[in-house]
């Protein structure tokens, strides 16, 4: 079963929309309606697997009647040659939904298998890796399902399940003459009671400023590790530190080291490397 | 003025939905709203700019009353630190739309640096780079004009304003006895009139079927270089070669050398890189 | 301006399309294109406002061309006979949006009249009058806007922006062997970290273990005041403790005076008695 | 099966969608995948059932698997205590779905069980209780189904089933120097065939003005009981005769026994009183 | 203006979607983004226009900066070349909304012209030519709305303004015992109050006992003239008469000296023969 | 199965949704929810069969549990009295569906009935019978898969799978001073690789001149037959002709005669005639 992703199924719908706005006059002209036939998922390469659920969604959406197994599950890891799942009914069905189901699986398992190379780097630390909310439009939840097949943790979803002041905020609001402890103040009072506020700061004395202002979590942007280690020192243990800004997998297992809480990772989402993953017809 | 991309209005409002599910707490706990102010989208590396003018519909999309200025267009060479547009009027509104414009703007500049690399990369040949249907489920039109804006030229839109008889196709009718000529000839046949049939071959020997049959295009998929020349002596300048499969900045020059007509490479919307943009408040 | 509300478009959309399936006969029968006028929002209450915003887009959306005023501001009291806002333009266009409009301002002023009564009952308390997800649906963001302008705050907006670990998850996982600290452990250990943990008791034990556990929020269900301001002393101001269930203008003082943070009251959304409102001609 | 109610297949996917924006976090983190179980919908007070079908359809729509049984039907009278229907499968699927097929269930029931108790007031009269387009926005046909299902008719569904000419297409065309006969005369000879007209007066004489002009049905709004005896008598049983305005449950005898044909009561859909109703958990 | 056509702006942007589902790439290919240009719709025909505002309006959804002109009302007669009216801006714009902008005044206009015949063969008469529900699926309020710009008059938009006991239903019920009589008498007592009864005869006996069950209309359904003429006398003015089937330009008149109040012709939609409209570029 | 129309199960809900806007009260008023049977769908007229397939899809889209059943294939020859298929269950949906499921059979049939008489008329020639976009605004793909069934083969789905560069596009640039032949290369230059050229000329001098241009296809547009030989003749089978513009059925074979490839008949999908086929029930 696929889990409750919001929207997944509007998702699948457009992607097969903008494929089959004209039909599949190829498949059409050349395949029988009647022959039917077998198809697998195979991976040319290691990682980690996530969407080979949504990948057979896309196949029973082309053609309800057309039966798909699952081999391996999101999560899992996989080994060049895996086979991670089969499609089996009309020829026809099957080859015009491959692109769309390849399209979303490759994607899917290409985030999952970057979040798995950062959160191993970061083992043995009490850093989690998390994602961030540059995704690509329209593909939230796939996304962030990935990086958590990948065994990564999401941050927000949305700008509305959690507080989080960034740079232009406090910029907006310091050019009215509003200090850093008084905006988070004001978010303490006003913001919805059950998420916490997270507050992002550029210096030690920032990350002091936010934590007196009554900030859960410190949103630590592009601070070296030394520093890093003083904003932990700071937080006691009381106050969540998220590092973040130019992280790689060269990097950040010393900026785990700092002990920090959170590493967020907007690669892991805008520069996604498609796991190479093909469709092999079962002759 | 924004190209007529389908579907854009949607896309905008998809991006903004997910984003947006439960408003915006953060900005409406913090930013009064009458508050005014000016940011900019400002370049933090060299590339090419593709989506400014989406970028800038989302903040109208966000509110009507912004007021947005593009400084460059789509296509343009682009240096670290380069203002690409602005974006005037409520703060609140800004705060609100900034990362769900900054995830296309910086997809689509991503996408439009890498392909502009390859293009530089066989200049002087007469190879044109093109992209394939391996985009972002849902992002198809916009991820193919970020091509476009690269210097690359776009391959089939969907299934249908193409036949593309690819190596499934053949398989499945292999395996009923009918030989890759029969299958060109009966594509010629039953296909639209106004459309190119283009078969993927592997081999010299399916090459030459397929022209025998009577194809417009030769997909040449993973075929070294020196087989791909003979190839392309096969088509005599009558039959397009396309050369598709393994295809990087290090190798494209060679193979464009060996005169195919197109090279068609899967890793400029697959795989994309995010271009690094920020926006900037205008204290 | 109206204030961001997620899918508002959509919803006046739907409002309108259901009452102009057929369109407007009876208008379009008998009142000339070209007729110009004006009508007002009269109250024929006292209350609170909410909607007015919203009730003249629903007469933009019917036709751009009206012109709109509002009088007063969502959460300003009205006096029997204030003139709430105006719509002016053909007179068809206002008689075919009327009945909508009215629907909307009807409800959300309800709402935001009921809701200041309860704020106002537990003026000098510490307590905070909060709605829950009993809305209409389809009416979720207007309904809570509606709580807001009343004076109210709202608790979550959708399932997804807090956790709150109600009776049935707790039955659910009981008749598995799980205690309910452990259900609270089990939450803070998987649960987005930007959102704070609620639990649902029923009785002064039930409260020690969910806070062993960890709970940031205790829902204490239908428990009796005198139980509930032990509850409270448990808390000791470290974890917020809100009241629910069988809560009415005539008790909600005394379940203040308990000393709980908050008092969420289902009545507000799922009991709404419409503000008698009127849209009169001017003639 | 549920009667086929327009619309109502996105109304639930819309109600979705609002509580499930982010999904359901909680569920997610505590309840595991494979755990079954069973819950059943409770009535807590006495009233009349309407909306168990479209409940059931909410868990349906949630998960197909589940496996959803009404005890009772839509209509029926019900005490406290009842069991109204009961739903079996993935505990996480209920538990997501909970709210959202309560929040259907208990505003439908509270509407049939207020209709009722109009119905059960004029029983022994020729009145015939009916609704109003005063309903919640997007709920038209729901609030309506309900109101049948206490016994109670519906007037329009929309405005476009039958015309009907109110104060306030009255006073526009007053003030062009267009008579109230003229007004109704005009309606007769543009309005479509099949549907019936029904002018809006608030004294005798306009009732006589409304009758000659060719009326088929007489809305007379707010007039006393005295009075609306008289304009039974002008009616003569040729023309129907509806009252509406300022109708509660201790008027209401007195207005139907003075031989009106229709009792119109806004209330019933637009001050909503929901029925106390529980799922609870079958442990 | 155009009238409120009911979902007027998605029938458009789904007409257009299917047209550019790929975007217009001849255009695109030929037609620079700034040249500027002027056409007109020219008719090269005679009849009478519908859809001018419709077809306008198409372009103003292309592109929102072309302006438009209408040079005659819809419900005009028009001569072979006249001028319909024109359109101005972008020429890139004009040329992709041509196709779609004439698909609609085509089929409107040609609907508009058919009517205007059958109504002016009617002159003289009583009868009024209505149309029926056999449109295009999709396009049934235009469809409409262009009988009504040919002088015809609307019968039912849908299911539900208006009661219509047909064949189907007659024999079902027949079936199970039930007669014609007692079928319209159990529609008088559940049917909407506000909407009339027809009742579909094909002998005077039936009529009659139509009649006697409390019909509101008669559909005589091919039943010849002079049959006709004793059902329009048993009617005695007191209950509607229409005809129906087999309606052609050769009988209607005399079908209509029969004294029927309307004549149904299903030809006026289901068989729409198109006006031959142009689009002239105005060098 | 039907083949995969894109948009097909929209199409379907919009058109039974603008019926069904206000349910079906004459059926509910009148037929038991339990009553079952079946009925039948039967030509009243010979002709071409399309559309049986959506036809039957509409009911089980009114009711999923109605059995539905095709007798005859689409591009099946029908004689009056044919039993084309059937559906069976409840009464009330199959009386729920009828006329929308007919609205569609009737102009799908048409569209083929009309398309195989062209095609018979061109037997023993080289011509093929082509449709146009001038298709009913939103029927696009329905309109073309009836032609299709009718023997007919399918010109453009939309603006993209071809380039036709038509009488404006050279008017617009001629105003510029560009000539035909500058036209049609820059268009070679610059559209889609895999989509071909085709140029609308209206004399000999211009068809040679897009020849020499590059054209891949030439629409001869309103071209006398003696003429239009000679257009066959400059193009030497290496370019294809096309003739549109006044073609009949009268006159069909002597264009066809002539050499030419295709021959468009607007005709075909922008004036339907609707095929006579009722739903008879079966008692």
């Amino acid at each position: 079963m696929i889990p409750h992703l919001p929207g997944l199924d509007r998702t699948i719908e457009a992607a097969l929309a903008e494929d089959l706005a004209l039909g599949d006059p190829t498949t059409t002209s050349l395949i029988p309606v009647h022959l039917t036939g077998r198809a697998s998922f195979v991976s040319r390469q290691a990682g980690r697997l996530a969407g080979i659920d949504v990948a057979l969604a896309v196949f029973k959406r082309v053609d309800p009647e057309l039966r798909t197994k699952a081999m391996l599950l999101d999560g899992d890891i996989i080994e060049p040659g895996a086979v991670l799942g089969s499609v089996e009914g009309r020829v026809a069905s099957i080859l015009t939904g491959e692109r769309t189901a390849l399209n979303f699986l490759q994607r899917m398992s290409g985030i999952a298998t970057a979040t798995a190379l950062y959160v191993e780097a970061v083992a043995g630390t009490t850093a989690t890796i998390v994602d961030t909310r540059k995704t690509a439009p329209g593909l939230r939840s796939l996304d962030k399902y990935a990086v958590a097949a990948g065994g990564g943790k999401n941050h927000r979803m949305c700008l509305g399940d959690g507080i989080l002041i960034k740079d232009n905020h406090i910029a907006a609001l310091r050019a009215e003459g509003i200090s850093l402890a008084q905006v988070v103040k004001r978010a303490r009072t006003r913001a919805p009671h059950m998420v916490k506020i997270e507050v992002e700061v550029e210096t030690i004395v920032e990350a002091q400023e936010a934590i007196k202002g009554g900030a859960d979590v410190i949103l630590a942007d592009n601070i070296a590790a030394d520093e890093l280690a003083k904003v932990v020192a700071l937080a006691k243990g009381k106050v969540m530190v998220e590092a973040s800004g130019g992280i790689t997998l060269e990097n950040v297992a010393e900026i785990a080291r700092t002990g920090v809480n959170l590493i967020s990772v907007g690669a892991l989402t805008h520069s996604v490397k498609a796991l190479d993953i093909g469709l092999d017809y079962d002759a």
